[in-house]
């Protein structure tokens, strides 16, 4: 008989068992949600990926289903060290590593950085899937206050200043879980302190490109490409199921990432990477992300004036200028996690924005939502009863 | 600027910078290579792949595409629940999980269960990529002795009876490095040990279906099915560049597993095990088998015609009944690094047994040699040149 005694210590950290309860409500027949974090199904380019499937066995061969080395696929590394050039990130494709989703650089940098103790900053509230795949090395987690604009770099330095930090992990546009995008002047701030601090960035972007309106930003990886790990992934502009991300890193960090991976999953697949190659190599990104923000606008927007005609005045809400989130708060006191039981019994569901802090106790008030995977009309529908419902338990 | 200085405490067990040395001499033009572990790429159905591509997209549609549940994609683990019950492994799909590759459980079970200084079971010699996956989470190795029937029981029941061991780690059948099969009884005998002592057993078995002659001998979590993580791949029967693997395991740990992975890559990619799945549910395995194992076995009747031809009588080894490896031994104190090094200068390679020690200082006199990638002629002529050198440098 084995039972949990037979568990490293390193699993304490690892349980999250209360947003486990709460996303298996969502299978339930009949509920709307505005909880997840998944593209579109529509947005996958469904006679694109069979196209390229037959072409990648056509082009390659064998080669697309052998081991290849834990670096990643040499095709892949090429094209994404042209796309990377084009977000003024200059790197050999030498330098470009794959990852298994940006979970698998989450996991990767965890292990070879986090000693048990070691002090991590993060935006409160942050991505939860990153406090996820650091807890069991051991974080103790440094939250920076943030406003509409992200993190504030007066607060930032002020925990630099007093703490030896082992990195700053940061979503800097688009964030998961606030949708808040950290401005240009920010991102020069910040580059200035991790230079001024000798410190490490781990500059996570999934959602860059999900741009609706306005100028792209530069990646803060381009004004300190020596202090910065810069993460992407295909899950949000081709299809997440496929599991292929990318990184480029400073060399001591990128050598042991390659270690680290040999050990997790001796590389990511060779034939999924030879998909994503020939996605960015035939152009079709470029054709594809127009279609998918022609889908996603239109949601948020119509999310977001169901929002001004149905939620009660004292909530409040940045709209965003792209990605797949909207961050609401309530007034101080206010408990979202009891609106989300009532609002499950009438089959409408969100994440409480509690979960998304690193330190048990924030965000109370807060909650996400988002607007990609559900239609206008259930979208509207969804909002309006989710705004009486509000009304009613926060009144 | 960032140097080592940044790295966690647990990056100390993750060099092994020697084996990789070694590696890398293989992408030397000209050189023959039976160093390596990998399957003939004529072995890859490269036709049905491309077919089952189209009919998963055809089948499942954008759920091919989407994120999927950690423990994996319910078709998968419906096929495979089927196959496992064809080994005498009776599951539930819901005890079913899917793995990155083996590799991505063996990464799974050291993150749940090793605590830094954790005793764990080895063979001596044992499986490098357990090694390493392993090594990260700082465990402490037991070797038990092995003979030409695998782990000797007796030398087991000594290590179990005298210390607190974490788990026990075997590839019963067909083993990397040594080509060895535990026999029957002591399969019995360690299931036997298993529940005497109350000790998990991690059963990896990449290799099994590679039987070129002999009956199928049932799996030990057959016979202990409470006490045994069993471990299945898709690599050697299917295609490793789709890291693709499977376990079924006791409850707790199948729980904590999944945890695991959800911070590591969410999950594998849900088009692979779409493809793994209907490769299952069309008969193909079946199918594909019989044209693995006549690729194989001529090759290692080759060799081991070759090697009784011209290696020196000093040297030793056994005909494993299938798998990917030939296991040798020279006369004590004999050095088969040395005779690497002059191997690749006439463009031969195999891997020095002592990089399968987990614990260093063992096998030093041991070569391990592949024979599944390269062709009858090739293998004779490799085994030639080899045979001249051994003769020269064991003189």
């Amino acid at each position: 008989m084995i039972d949990e005694s037979i568990l490293a210590a390193r699993c304490q950290g690892m349980g999250h068992s209360a947003i486990r309860e709460i996303l298996k409500i969502l299978s339930q027949p009949g509920m709307i949600s505005l909880a997840g974090g998944m593209p579109a199904p529509e947005a996958f380019p469904l006679e694109l990926i069979g196209e390229l499937s037959a072409m990648v066995l056509e082009k390659y061969g064998s080669g697309a289903l052998q081991y290849s080395t834990t670096e990643g696929f040499a095709p892949l590394r090429e094209q994404l060290a042209i796309y990377l050039e084009g977000l003024s990130v200059t790197v050999p494709p030498e330098q470009v590593l794959i990852t298994s989703g940006s979970q698998g650089l989450l996991d990767g940098i965890g292990k070879i950085l986090i000693s048990p103790g070691d002090k991590v900053v993060v935006e409160s509230p942050t991505y939860l899937g990153a406090i996820q795949a650091f807890a069991p090395y051991g974080p103790e987690y440094l939250e920076v206050e943030t406003d509409s604009a992200g993190i504030i770099p007066e607060a930032l330095e002020a925990i630099l200043a007093d703490n030896r930090v082992k990195f700053i992990y940061l979503v800097p546009t688009f964030q998961n879980p606030t949708g808040r995008t950290l401005t240009l002047q920010r991102r020069h701030q910040v580059a200035e302190l991790l230079k001024k601090y000798n410190t490490l960035l781990v500059e996570d972007d999934p959602y860059s490109a999900l741009r609706f309106s306005g100028e792209p930003l530069p990646p803060i990886c381009s004004l300190a490409p020596e202090l910065v790990v810069y993460a992407g992934t295909f899950s949000k502009v081709l299809a997440p199921g496929l599991r292929v991300g990318f990184c480029t890193a400073p060399e001591v960090i990128q050598k042991w990432l390659v270690m680290a991976k040999q050990g997790v999953d001796l590389h990511t697949s060779t034939f999924n990477q030879a998909l994503a190659a020939e996605y960015l190599a035939g152009g079709h990104l470029q054709a594809q992300l127009p279609k998918i923000i022609a889908l996603y606008r239109p949601r948020q927007q119509a999310m977001l004036a169901a929002m001004r005609k149905r939620f009660p005045d004292c909530l409040h809400w940045a709209e965003p200028a792209g990605g797949m989130f909207i961050w609401v708060e309530g007034p101080p006191g206010s408990d979202m996690e009891a609106v989300y039981h009532q609002a499950v019994k009438e089959n409408v569901a969100f994440v409480p924005g509690q979960f998304f802090y690193a330190r048990p106790g924030g965000g109370r008030h807060t909650l996400r939502l988002n607007f990609t995977v559900v239609d206008e009309p259930t979208i509207e529908r969804a909002i309006g009863l989710l705004g009486d419902i509000l009304a009613r338990e926060l009144a």
